[in-house]
């Protein structure tokens, strides 16, 4: 697909763009070994195949996000969530490359998730939706680009979780993939990383509207579900970049002597809280947040041990200097665990003091270190192929 | 007082203590300009004047602390919560100084707070209880030095909120004061510190049983409480000391996949929690995080005008370096003014992993930095007056 921003080389959108559904009735296993009968997996896809179908890119949302990375769904005002990062001319450039973006399983944006309907029971699964990990997102990945017929994806990327799945499929579908950029993430969530994610779950589980996850749709334990993403925004934010937006200001023009919150920091945690209710499930984020936890691509080896088979992918492993929920030294030591198998792979720690969210929002340098990146990689994967 | 302590130089226990209470019927009036009627402070005190009752030492206690800060009650196992920094021989030497711990307004361990009995109505305040601040607390602090008949504090010290309370007293009574020790700790709450506690406020205001402040004793908001504890408690250790204390360890043979918990660290927190509820007052919470949060001395003059009357008093300002909630550059802030005004500062950052938690468990090193600070704070005094 040749557009205007080919030719001219300047940055454009996907424009308006539908969310598309991939549905199997085969049994589906997870890594828990229960069975789901049946599975739906939300996706977009921007861009075209090139002839060989060689130019995949698949983008792994994080905890919140969703199947729509890109442009604009019609009449939607705000567009995709890594507008930024996919489009013509940008870093997963859509004049060149096919870019794929599907909601992950015991998600809430239209793939099979705790809020679906179970078959058994006509009714939302709940609490009985299974313990999903991210090899069993990963999984589901792997149906979707089985189903798009696409035999080698050209680079996996995410960031935060998204990134975490990159990793999970460098791991288990090597031969399947020719690069992976790991963004902000981690090989495993630390006892920190745990605990964090532990208190948000404790603070929906303790909403009295939560109902041991049998709540209604639209009646769910929105209060709860707020506090967890005031205390998850906390973490994705930086003490400078806080002190920056915030620091000391008031709503109030006095100290008011009450608890109705006198700063600007409060309102604005109030506020992400309660838009955070408006779009998103309780009980998937229970899911996601333990998925998370669970993950552990080290297990009972030395990291470099699950790293041993995968030889042939070359990885970009992105970290930022601020972020203090994934902090740069676990992107070193998935980088060490790398080198320490004679793996391909560059390392960037990008100076920046927006904290965690820094890798939705430092797209000047994401965008230059992912474009000579995935050029190298294609070039090489072309030469590879002459020789 | 001459102890076998004070012979040998071995470090001691004060014993048995008892808690001890100031009241007064003269009206409070508090920074916001209410009016409390009537005022209890419950402190505790350890050793003996000297003949010119210039040896007393004031020690201000952090969020959850109390009057007890040393040797132990009749019945109880526990010592107080500075155990190890007050008593024979030890930081706060009691065979030298008289020292002094009073529980503050607002709190919940015999002091006026939230919980006691509104002489107006003849049920607890609630809600209805007015908004203190720190300079409240160091001004019923002043009340009780007045009532021992204490004309000078040798020095004040505390580590979090305490060592704000110890900078109040060198803004609000610098000819009170000889020296101050603060730890640990800031001149104004920045954004994210403010954010913090506002979760933890949430949390607790969001409980039901919390009824907006009107729970009767025993049946308070404690889900609400205990989250809001695990929260804090996170915040006062480091990555590294969970890393080392936890990582990954399970609580179980295998993932369970479930939501009861896996990991050592949730059940820790889940114990931390359950234990605070057993102690603490919800309200007293919301009274003294409000407090903190409202701490500034700089408000809008630049911060060393705040200390320019303060030229009397000779500081020891530590910090620890993995403390990420009262980080040392907020130390440095207080040393620099301090500095620009030609007052007599030391500053010591103390080495060590235990993030913020370390001034309570650092104590080797706390003891020397403050014993040497505190004789030299002595001498020098003694001089003074003999020119």
């Amino acid at each position: 697909m040749n557009t205007d921003n080919e030719k001219t080389g300047e940055k454009g959108s996907v424009s308006i763009v539908e969310t598309k559904y991939f549905r199997t009735d085969s049994p589906f296993i997870l890594e828990s070994e229960a069975i789901l009968d049946e599975l739906t997996i939300a996706y977009e896809t921007y861009g075209s195949f090139n002839r060989e179908k060689d130019n995949a890119v698949l983008i792994c949302h994080a905890l919140s996000g969703d199947a729509h990375a890109a442009g604009y769904h019609e009449s939607d005002e705000k567009p995709g969530w890594w507008e930024e990062m996919i489009g013509p001319g940008k870093a997963f450039d859509t004049n060149q490359y096919y870019v794929i973006c599907s909601n992950i399983i015991g998600g809430c944006k239209g793939s099979t998730g705790p809020g679906s309907i179970d078959p058994k029971t006509a009714k939302p699964y709940g609490l009985d939706f299974p313990v999903v990990t991210i090899s069993d997102m990963v999984n589901t990945q792997k149906l979707l680009i089985d189903f798009l017929g696409i035999k080698k994806v050209l680079c996996v990327s995410g960031g935060s979780m998204g990134g975490m799945q990159a990793l999970q499929w460098a791991v288990s579908y090597p031969d399947m993939l020719a690069s992976c950029i790991p963004i902000a993430t981690t090989c495993r969530h630390s006892a920190l990383q745990i605990a964090l994610d532990e208190v948000g779950r404790q603070a929906i589980m303790a909403d009295p509207n939560w109902k041991n996850g049998r709540y209604e749709p639209g009646k769910g334990p929105s209060g709860g579900l707020s506090l967890a993403r005031m205390i998850g925004h906390i973490t994705y934010m930086s003490d400078k970049s806080m002190e920056r937006k915030f620091g000391r200001l008031m709503k109030k023009k006095e100290y008011g002597y009450d608890f109705t919150g006198d700063f600007e920091v409060e309102g604005y945690l109030q506020y992400r809280g309660d838009s955070f209710i408006q779009r998103f499930d309780a009980n998937s984020y229970l899911y996601i947040t333990k998925a998370m936890d669970y993950f552990d691509l080290q297990k009972n080896e030395r990291l470099c041990d699950s790293f041993r088979h995968v030889r042939g992918v070359r990885f970009l492993v992105i970290a930022f200097s601020s972020d203090w929920l994934y902090p740069p030294y676990q992107s070193k030591e998935i980088v060490k665990a790398l080198k320490l198998n004679g793996i391909d792979v560059s390392y960037c720690e990008i100076s920046s003091d927006y904290g965690h969210d820094a890798f939705l929002i430092e797209f000047d340098e994401e965008t230059t270190l992912i474009r000579h990146f995935l050029e190298r990689v294609r070039h090489n994967g072309k030469n590879s192929t002459a020789r």
